[in-house]
């Protein structure tokens, strides 16, 4: 079976792959509204952990409208909320069997509701999976810790793959600098390096 | 990293296993009364799947209390709840690293919360797990097709492992086996005799 895992490069969504591996063809897939060229952090990731890889191009009006809210509220939430479900309806077009993200049972956004996951598979005919959906961040952060080499710091000091790296860029050429601070201030991103040492040599995760 | 998962000897509590095993040190964990042997069954599949097994032992008031709460009620959903809560913490206190059970995105019950999964994560000092919280029906369904071989049907026709059975036991010893229909009418359980036949060779699954 097919599936197209929405992936950042960061932590959660690289061990989302690893945790469907066994189960699935897994294509990692970078959203991009084509504002910058992060897609191709997540790209090296790939290349790194085995992984097939590819991009969706992302409704424009979507990054504008986005920042727009995230202008108005003051806080990211829900403009990266409405870019989420933008994306995961993007994947979902593709023809995969089976569509994934990295949410985690402790995020509070982005959060795709039992109502939301089920609307959009009946709608494409495929299944929405949540890997680390019953995972909190206890029990990621041990997992990672064990199989996975990752990079943690601040937003702007961290190679991000993915659309908010756009948004930010789309927030400080429309409303400056300043606004981008406003909005997600002391954002600590991860970014994924390949795996743990202990996992180098066989090249796949064995976190027993 | 040790971990106990609550069995029942069902297909998703099995298929619960498969997604952790690489992860984790896996041991199934089947709670009991010890009202009858049901254990024995998800023994046997424990045996066929080549994972490691053990019993814990109930609190018999909680199976009075869930019994007569299902008579009261005329449906077994808050009493089932009652007990795997309690199923839970039992499995929490044997010193595992983390605890899992077999809870489906689209179940009613059982079902725990975010706040109740943080509170026996605290209490007990470990990560509580849940797999497949994040698979839908589909999903799940999908997976045991490619992975399991299962037998399923009406509750009075397929092995029950776990305190489901014992439940059933109680209350017609206590209530007469027409309260068991009424309490359980048309309920359908699975029972899993192993890996499907593609992978039975290699005694291990790769659903790709």
């Amino acid at each position: 079976m097919e599936l197209g895992l929405l992936y950042s490069g960061g932590k959660d969504s690289t061990l989302a792959a690893l945790l469907l591996e066994d189960f699935y063809d897994v294509t990692l897939v970078t959203a991009s509204f084509g504002i910058t060229d992060a897609w191709e952090h997540a790209r090296a990731t790939a290349e790194r952990t085995g992984f097939a890889f590819e991009t969706v191009e992302l409704d424009a009006e979507v990054a504008d409208d986005a920042v727009e809210t995230m202008v108005a509220d003051g806080y990211p939430r829900n403009g990266i909320q409405r870019v989420h479900l933008h994306a995961l309806e993007a994947v979902a077009e593709l023809g995969f069997d089976a569509v994934a993200d990295g949410t985690r049972r402790d995020d509070r956004v982005p959060s795709v509701s039992r109502a939301q996951a089920q609307s959009l598979e009946d709608r494409h005919g495929v299944d929405y999976i949540v890997p680390l959906a019953g995972f909190g961040r206890g029990a990621v952060d041990a997992l990672v810790e064990e199989t996975l080499d990752v990079r943690t710091g601040p937003s702007d000091q961290i190679p991000k793959a993915d659309y908010e790296d756009e948004l930010r860029a789309l927030l400080a050429r429309e409303h400056g600098e300043a606004a981008v601070a406003e909005v997600f201030p002391d954002h600590t991103q991860t970014y994924v390096e390949g795996f743990a040492r202990a996992d180098a040599e066989s090249g796949a995760p064995d976190a027993k």
